[in-house]
C-alpha cells in the first residue's frame, strides 16, 4: 500500500464545510485518507513525506468541454469572421486530420492541460481510439466521446453511429476506470432529428450519458426555430436527449423557460467563457442558471478558439464577465468560480468522489507555488486562485494518487517529442492537399 | 559603449510595417541600433552575444493606470458590494498607510510587473517619494503622480496641492529620465471644481500632463450631471483639464458626443478591462473609441481590484470581451490588442521612442520562453501573445538597454525581502487601529 504524507500545507478543498484547511493530508493508494490539522501518530510510517510549505494544494481542475486535437490549429486564422474562419481555416484542415494528427494534437493539449493542473477533461472528436490511448498513457482522466456530425449520406451516418458505439463499448471504464464515455450527436444544427434519436437509443442501450453542443450562437437558435418550430432545448427534449443524463456545451442563448427545462431534467451545462467571447457568441446566463439550480461547470473548448487550455483563466473569466455584464459585483464570486472549475466539473461528468479534497475522495489534486508576488499578501487563497493564479503556477499534479507532474515536469509524457511532432504535423497538414 | 547582439530570434515589433521580424537585433547603450534579417559584419564586436532561439522578443508592456501600493490589500475583502468593499475594507486601511506601507506595497507590485514583462507604468497614489525611490531602484520607467482627493478642508486641500507640485518638481526627469510626472486631481466626483482648476493651473506652470479617473461607474456620471448639470467629459473640459495633454482612466460610460470631445482634445484613455469587470463597472466602448481615433491603452488598476498585474491578461481581456459583448468577432483583433499594451501605452504617457522594436527606439524589451505547448504550433505569434501567453512566460526584461530580469530572476530588487516585508506590513496594517 502506497502511503504519502503532505505536511505543513494550505489545502483549498472546494467544499462548503471547510473551504480552507491548514495542516496535513494523507494519501493511501488512490484516495485521500485524511485531511486536517492533526499530525499523524509518530508511529505511523509513510512511503513518502512531502513538505507542503510554500505550496497551495487544491483539487485538480476538470475541463468539461473540448476538442483536444484542434490544438494543432491554434492561432491559425484568428481574427476572421466566424464563417470564414470555420469554412476556410478549420473545416478544410480538420477534414484532412489523420489518426496521427489527432494523436499528436491531443497529446499537445494533454501536456498543456496536465502541466496546468487539469486532471480530467471531456473530449469530443474523431479518431477517438487515438485520444483514448493518449489519455491512458498520460495518467489523466478522460470522459471521451466520438462527436458525430449527421449532415451526410446515410451510409456515412451509419458508419459514424457504429464508430461511436464501438468506441464507447471498447473504452468505457478502461485505464483503471480513468476513461469513461458518452454518446454525442455534434449539435442540433448539424444533425437531423432521426440521427440524434439513434444516438439517444444507443445511450439507453449502453447506459451512457449524452453530450452535445447547444445554443452556442443566436443564429443557430433562430435557425432551429425556423426549421423545427422549436428552440434547441425543446427540440432536444422532444428527441429524448434529456431522457439520459446529459451534459450540454455552451448554452449561451437561453430563455427563462429553457433554463427551467434544463433544471427539471438535471441537464448539466459546460460554460465556455473564453471561447464564447473569442467567437463573439455572446455571454451565457450563468448567474441565472446557478440561481435556478442548474449544475454549471467550465470548459475551454478547443485551443483554436480560446487559445490556451488554462482552466484558471476560465474560472477567472467566469468570475469576471458576469459581474461586468450584469453590473452586479456579487455575481459568480470566487468561491463559486472555484467550484465550477473543480467539484461541479467532476459532478458534471459523473465522476464520483472527485473534485474536492476530503477524506475518502479520490486523490486527484494539484500543488501551486504560492511563494510569488501575485499570491501575496496571504489574505484569501480562494481569491488568489480565481483572480490571480494561472496554469503556470502549478508545480505538481496527482491523479488517483499517482504523481503525473513533479516540479513542473510531466512524468508520463515525452514533452520534447510531443512539441516536435505537433509542429511537424501542423506544417505537414497546412501543406497537404 | 555597451553593445549586445541577439541573434536567431523572433521579434514581434508592434509596428505596422514589419509586425514580425526573424533574425537579429543589436542594442547599443540604451537604444536598438538594428533589427532585421541581416547578420552583422563578422568584423563587428559585441560585449554580449545572446542566442535568441526558443525565445520571442517584444516591446516591454506599458501599464497606464494603477495604484501600486494597493497590492498590500490584494484579496482583502473581495466579492463584496462595491460600497461595502470601499467603505469597510479599502478606505479605512488605505487611510492607515504609512510611507513604509507604500514603499513595500509598491515594491511588491513593481516586482510582479517587472518579472511579468511590464517595463513602464503609471502610478497615482500618496507618499509618492517612496514610489519614485522604488522605481529608481528597480530600473523601470514610472509616470508618477500624487493623486489628490479634494473633498477635505481647505488647509488639507492646500497641503495636497503643494505636495503634488513639489513631487512633480522633485522627480520629473529623474532616474536618467525614467521618471516623469503628471498632475492628478483624483476624479470629478471626489474633487470640487475649483480644486481641479488649481491642478490644471499647476500643470500649465510645470508644463505637465493631467491624469484623472473619469466615468468609471454609471452612478458617478449621473451624480455629476445632477450636481453640475454636465456629464464628466464636458465638466472636465469646462474646468480646463483637456487644455493640457491628458490621460483619463476607465472612461466606461461615454456618449457618442463625449467620444468626439475626447478625440478633439486628443485625450488618451486608459482602458482597465479586468478592474471594470471585477468591480462591475461595465464594459467600456473601446471599439467605438478606436474607430473614432482616440488613443487607447491598457491599465491593470490596482491589485485590489484585478487581482494580478499581468498585462498579457489585460491585452487578452481587451481582445475577448469586446468581441463577446458586441457580437463582432473582428472587434479588437490581436494586432490591435498588442498595440494597446505596448506602442499605444508608451504614446499615452508621452514616452518618445518607446513601445516598438525598431532601429532608433529605446531598448525597452522583453523575452518570452516560447518552447512550451501553449505556443505551438508556430502559426501566429501575435495571436499566441494575446490569446495564449501570460506574465509567467517572461524570462528576460530590459529597460534602456539594461537587463533588469534574467532567466526569471529580478536583478535589481531583493525579491525575498520584498515578499517578507509585504506580508509583514499587511498583517501589521490589518491589526493596526
Amino acid at each position: 500500500m502506497a502511503k504519502t504524507l503532505i505536511r505543513n500545507g494550505v489545502f483549498v478543498t472546494a467544499t462548503d464545510e471547510a473551504p480552507i484547511v491548514r495542516g496535513n493530508m494523507i494519501i493511501e493508494n488512490d484516495k485521500i485518507a485524511y485531511i486536517g490539522e492533526q499530525a499523524p501518530d509518530p508511529s505511523e510510517t509513510f512511503d513518502d513525506i512531502v513538505d507542503g510549505a510554500r505550496k497551495l494544494y487544491m483539487p485538480g481542475l476538470v475541463n468539461t468541454h473540448g476538442h483536444a486535437a484542434m490544438s494543432l490549429l491554434r492561432g491559425y486564422g484568428d481574427d476572421l469572421a466566424l464563417q470564414v474562419w470555420l469554412q476556410e481555416k478549420m473545416w478544410p484542415n480538420e477534414a484532412k486530420f489523420t489518426g496521427e494528427d489527432v494523436r499528436w494534437g491531443t497529446l499537445l493539449s494533454i501536456l498543456e492541460m496536465l502541466k496546468g493542473g487539469t486532471t480530467a477533461f471531456v473530449d469530443m472528436y474523431d479518431h477517438m481510439d487515438e485520444v483514448a490511448r493518449a489519455v491512458e498513457q498520460s495518467g489523466m482522466r478522460g470522459c471521451l466521446t466520438r462527436g458525430a456530425i449527421g449532415h451526410c449520406p446515410p451510409d456515412v451516418q451509419e458508419m459514424k453511429r457504429r464508430e461511436a458505439i464501438q468506441f464507447a463499448r471498447d473504452w468505457h471504464g478502461q485505464a483503471d476506470g480513468r476513461i469513461t464515455t458518452m454518446m454525442s450527436p455534434h449539435a442540433p444544427y448539424t444533425c437531423p432529428p432521426d440521427f440524434i434519436e439513434k444516438f439517444v437509443e444507443a445511450a439507453h442501450e449502453l447506459n451512457l450519458p449524452m453530450h452535445t453542443h447547444m445554443s452556442e450562437t443566436l443564429f443557430e437558435v433562430l435557425e432551429n426555430e425556423k426549421q423545427y418550430g422549436l428552440r434547441p432545448v425543446d427540440h432536444l427534449a422532444k428527441l429524448g436527449v434529456f431522457s439520459r443524463p446529459c451534459l450540454v456545451a455552451h448554452a449561451v442563448h437561453l430563455t427563462d423557460a429553457e433554463i427551467e427545462t434544463l433544471r427539471a431534467h438535471d441537464v448539466r451545462v459546460s460554460h465556455n467563457p473564453g471561447s464564447n467571447l473569442k467567437l463573439a457568441s455572446g455571454v451565457a446566463r450563468v448567474p441565472d442558471l446557478l440561481k435556478a439550480g442548474v449544475l454549471v461547470s467550465l470548459g475551454t473548448d478547443s485551443a483554436a478558439s480560446n487559445n490556451n487550455l488554462d482552466m484558471f483563466e476560465e474560472m477567472r473569466l467566469a468570475a469576471l464577465i458576469h459581474k461586468g455584464v450584469s453590473g452586479d459585483p456579487l455575481a459568480v464570486p470566487a468561491r463559486e468560480a472555484l467550484k465550477l472549475g473543480t467539484a461541479n466539473g467532476a459532478r458534471s461528468i459523473w465522476l464520483d468522489g472527485v473534485g474536492t479534497l476530503e477524506a475518502g475522495s479520490k486523490a486527484d489534486f494539484i500543488a501551486l507555488d504560492i511563494d510569488q508576488a501575485h499570491f501575496l499578501p496571504k489574505s484569501d487563497y480562494i481569491s488568489h486562485i480565481v483572480y490571480s493564479a494561472s496554469a503556470k503556477d502549478v508545480t505538481d499534479v496527482f491523479v488517483d494518487g499517482k504523481q503525473l507532474v513533479k516540479d513542473g515536469e510531466c512524468l508520463t509524457l515525452d514533452e520534447e517529442r510531443i512539441k516536435y511532432e505537433a509542429q511537424a504535423r501542423f506544417e505537414n497538414l497546412i501543406g497537404r492537399d
